[in-house]
């Protein structure tokens, strides 16, 4: 037992669950994005023939749940547990997803850190030997996302340039304790970190202390040193996140900026697409790590990569009452090699 | 591992976690119910001195949890992880109190079924070998539910005789390896279950066929029998979802009528305090168990429980756009005796 617990916040898997299918749906402005080859599936109609936004976030992730299970001719009848969310209200989209899916659901909120919060829950089940198969899920939704937490979309507010685009799409990684990799082989758990920013249009630096506060964390506990990566990759920071946490890493001792890397920067061309500091969103980690970031790892183009998928709490009922914007970051080391270092 | 999996939803631990403490903290209206000597704290003014009920929801919490580490000299920087959620959005009162806390935070949302999804996933968690000591945690607090799932207070609508009263407070336990019990042997995790209730003052009814569908799992999976619970308690069915369950169950050949009870019934007097169908809330079964429910195992007045807290994900937002409410019941046992039939 003492050897999986590293410290205070890392624990290390005595037999690292394997990932053995991934998928994603994107919406149409990602899918003209960059990364557009990596992605499973692109909609070009972000109501995706449903009535609603909120209803198309669900469907977008029971469809992307069925293709990963179809990839390796899985049913839905196989899935043990479901460990997933999204940011909406009451997790409505992964609600109804599970609702049509079937299986035991365990409900997360974590704002846009729950692609890292369900792998490392979902990686927990595999190794501690109470399940086999299971789904971990995240998606977020443009529109549903602004009219949530900011303001109706028809009211065509101007973006400050500190603000970020909310990914319209889903990702979901499958984990066994079978499977030939990529591996996931350490876990460090984030603390809410609350350095007082309360605009939430500039959730890119609300939430980088609480990133680079559990990437100090995992490289104090792991033993593990930042060129064993080839990525070290937040989850939504954007360009100003970005800057903020390489600079508070430095400060501390701890140079990342050579590895570093943002999901919510890779997945638009921020000039070409207006998308300011950058993408954002729970589903912003999660089909950039399910599409791009899971594929070099499978056709072994890099080696290992740290995913801190990073989630700003922000709350309009809080924010309203004076609150900043509490933030956490779940940090999840994935890696095709477990020798050496590992 | 093949010993850990009894079937599809339900798992038994090779080494039960234990619980070591548990705490309470409940609002006026709940310390003056007939369960109101095993509470902790009652709390007096339900804005507990701070500025919003929203406020006065993270103290709460906060202050339960001082109180659960408290009981058996740990400090808050023994925490391994906190397993918790609330009904709010962006589950702000665990959102604040695990800042305030600073301990490693897995964040849920199961609405009021979260005390057993938390104690499922920290027993998963030490019998896993990744923590010792794992704080799990739910709240609510009738003035911010109220608000957010239904009208402004101030307007002073007229309850149906359906409605429940949202209970104000918090429950705690702590799980850990070591210990002399009561001891969490079995988890059965639900599915999200939705049989097309539309009624968001009709929860009860909502939910029953969700406690209803876990509850059978559980029997048919775990090779326990309903004599082997001294309580098969539900979370917050209220008295109109406790008949249904009974009957629901009996229709499949399950007769739980003489073990079953359900925390929104213990908690308040109906009739003297007009609560209508009677409690419900993440904090009733949470208060209930941890309060009431904890006290008579540690008494050894019963031996052991099935606590199934059940929780209806209701939305406003999905129930304006015509959708029913998804609803979900996790299942745990909780013994003082490990020998015999288990």
């Amino acid at each position: 037992m003492a050897i999986k617990k590293l410290g205070k916040q890392t624990i290390k898997f005595l037999n690292p669950p394997s990932i053995i299918s991934t998928a994603t749906t994107v919406g149409p402005k990602e899918g003209e994005g960059p990364l557009k080859d990596y992605f499973d599936t692109i909609i070009y109609d972000d109501l995706y023939g449903m009535g609603s936004w909120e209803k198309s976030e669900a469907k977008i992730q029971i469809e992307t749940v069925k293709q990963s299970l179809k990839k390796i001719n899985l049913k839905e009848d196989d899935i043990e547990y479901i460990f997933g969310g999204d940011l909406l209200n009451q997790i409505i989209a992964t609600g109804f997803a599970a609702r049509d899916i079937g299986a035991p659901f365990f409900g997360l909120y974590g704002a846009c850190s729950v692609m890292s919060e369900a792998l490392s829950l979902g990686a927990m089940a595999v190794d501690g030997g109470f399940a086999d198969k299971v789904v971990c899920i995240a998606s977020s939704h443009f529109s549903t996302a602004e009219r949530q937490f900011r303001f109706p979309l028809e009211l065509g507010n101007q973006r400050p340039v500190t603000s970020q685009w909310t990914v319209t799409g889903a990702g979901v990684s499958i984990l066994s304790s079978q499977g030939n990799g990529p591996y996931i082989s350490h876990v460090t758990t984030g603390k809410i970190i609350d350095k007082g920013i309360i605009d939430p249009n500039n959730m890119g630096a609300a939430m980088a202390p609480a990133a680079c506060d559990t990437i100090l964390a995992h490289f104090r506990e792991s033993g593990l040193k930042v060129n064993d990566y080839d990525y070290i990759a937040t989850g939504d920071l954007g360009v100003i996140g970005s800057e903020i946490l390489i600079d508070m890493c430095k400060k501390e001792g701890l140079d990342i900026s050579k590895r570093h890397t943002d999901c919510g920067v890779l997945i638009f061309d921020n000039k070409k697409q207006d998308t300011h500091s950058g993408g954002s969103g729970c589903g912003c980690s999660a089909v950039v790590f399910n599409g791009y970031l899971h594929y070099l790892l499978e056709n072994k183009e890099i080696n290992r990569i740290l995913l801190i998928a990073t989630g700003a709490l922000h709350s309009t009922t809080s924010a309203q009452q004076g609150e900043s914007i509490p933030c956490i970051a779940h940090a999840v080391t994935i890696s095709n090699n477990l020798g050496g270092e590992l």
